[in-house]
């Protein structure tokens, strides 16, 4: 589909379920971008569920976000629960903006949603010559160290910095060893997942997307990754005020409430600490690069530039639509 | 060994070494602390190296450190090639008083060296009711993704916050499989390391520790490991104006100049977004040590649980010591 006929049609969906011309054109950059980099699990296979979730009066279209300054750096953000997106584009904004006043700026979010992918949110920040840290939790899907069942969202650390040419640096990983998204993707298209990445709900190793879905994701590095999975539990949700140690909702399956998702935020300026940033990053990263190979490796990337190389082939081109999402866009348009 | 006799015998060494008599303690208590914790790798076993880099001046036993205001929250240090510790203690504090000031502190230091444990700086934070993220890079351990060269160091990722009890909870872990100074530790002792944590230099898996060492150690989650070990240089080794992309000197091998490691301490209130964080937190860990055990599992422990209860049983008690070490702190004294 044409990307522009498919921001006609996102923006018309976002707005007939009462969100602001603003807030549903924020929505549909998203959601485009998100199919562009191929991140197919932070695309349009959330579309339905965003739109049951304003429905049912879990997600607010039309939210009182209220951005209170609790320093010059530091700005905290009641998102009243509103779409995920429409609260991190706000928040990022600011801590963009606290950082180019004082250097460093940090933005708490609370009662938000999920809000697709942090590097979609990072790149605002580098674009601004800015390097930022960001954290947010999400519903149960891994299971802490020790025990045997989930409470730890995917839980991603994302990082990005400028790196000295147009290609960000951008890494956005989650701390399973493979995105919950991904598992959902699968089990609506009938795929396997890679085996060692899941067990089923009687803890066995499965390759069955859905029954992954109802077991236990594994943590990268075992105690590592739970340790990181927890620092991330706490850094967006106890400390932000939001919903933590598992009591984040599942958006697909738990209608009983709001999400009640946290954000952390921190941005700052390269140039605190060195005058030649740009030249120091782009020498790191040429230094790396230049590094003698695996077999079969053809170039040693650094994150974000495969991302960002997806999207600039597939700006052009047209958007390839499945045909449970095409059905979806269909009646969510009536 | 009696830990009176043992802090006597080390600031003696210290101070015969040129180190003035507060700096010394500061070393003294590090190395003591990380045998207490059970950290051999960070403590005793490195002593002999750290003396033989001052006499080799590498290290600068009575450095001019520079602390540069860059804003009320912000600071840079330049160590001078100070031993580690004296930097780190002293950019700890910094970033301590800047958080109490202005709710965010952020200090960078270069021209520093190996510092020990970063949680060990953690928990100076953590008492302090604070927040903490320590980032420092390592001589080159650990391949890029793709790469068969170790090139990133084995970069901790560090974070620590009050958890509402006496014990804090410090996450301090490597982005290897294993850290090195165990490896380290290993090779001295002859003993063994676990399988798939290194490859010798051939690209074999060995669980020799000294082929390890010349070898590759294998980053934990493979690209995701990378990647994060590849962020910990940005943030501690670029931004900072240290050395980075594998330029850090192995401390105990090439004696060609100082290390000229970097440090990043960011340091935040805990109240910023909320007024009952200690209850918050408390409520976290409570839920998740209530979960499901697997088999063989007595307790859900939180990171830095472990290492506290270590260093209190272990501080009414004498340090064992190894006959390696009883044989350098014999030389080492004279």
């Amino acid at each position: 589909m044409n990307i522009n006929n498919l921001e006609t049609i996102l923006i018309k969906i976002f707005k007939k379920n009462g969100l602001k011309a603003d807030h549903a054109k924020i929505c549909s950059d998203a959601l485009i971008n998100a199919e562009q980099v191929g991140a197919y699990a932070h695309g349009l296979s959330r579309l339905k569920m965003y739109c049951d979730r304003i429905r049912k009066k879990l997600i607010n279209p039309n939210p009182k976000i209220r951005i209170k300054k609790i320093s010059q750096s530091i700005s905290s953000i009641d998102a009243n629960n509103s779409i995920g997106f429409v609260a991190a584009d706000i928040a990022i904004k600011r801590a963009i903006q606290n950082a180019k006043k004082t250097g460093i700026g940090m933005v708490a979010v609370k009662n938000s949603g999920h809000y697709g992918l942090s590097g979609y949110y990072a790149e605002q920040a580098v674009k601004k010559n800015l390097i930022t840290m960001i954290y947010t939790n999400a519903p149960p899907a891994v299971a802490p160290f020790g025990s045997s069942k989930s409470l730890f969202g995917t839980n991603p650390i994302c990082f990005g910095t400028p790196s000295g040419s147009k290609i960000p640096f951008i890494l956005d990983t989650s701390i399973s060893m493979i995105n919950r998204g991904l598992i959902r993707f699968a089990a609506r298209n009938n795929k396997k997942i890679p085996k060692g990445v899941a067990l089923d709900k009687f803890g066995n190793p499965t390759s069955n997307a859905k029954k992954a879905l109802q077991g236990v994701q594994l943590p990268i590095a075992s105690f590592r990754g739970s340790g990181l999975a927890w620092m991330v539990d706490i850094l967006s949700g106890v400390l932000t005020g939001s919903n933590h140690a598992g009591k984040v909702k599942d958006p697909f399956d738990d209608f009983s409430g709001p999400q009640n998702i946290g954000h952390l935020f921190i941005t700052f300026k390269t140039n605190l600490f060195v005058k030649n940033y740009k030249a120091r990053i782009k020498e790191n990263i040429k230094i790396i690069k230049k590094l003698p190979k695996n077999k079969g490796v053809k170039e040693i990337v650094y994150p974000g530039e495969n991302k960002y190389k997806r999207l600039k082939m597939n700006s052009k081109k047209e958007i390839k639509i499945s045909q449970i999402v095409k059905k979806d866009l269909e009646i969510l348009v009536k």
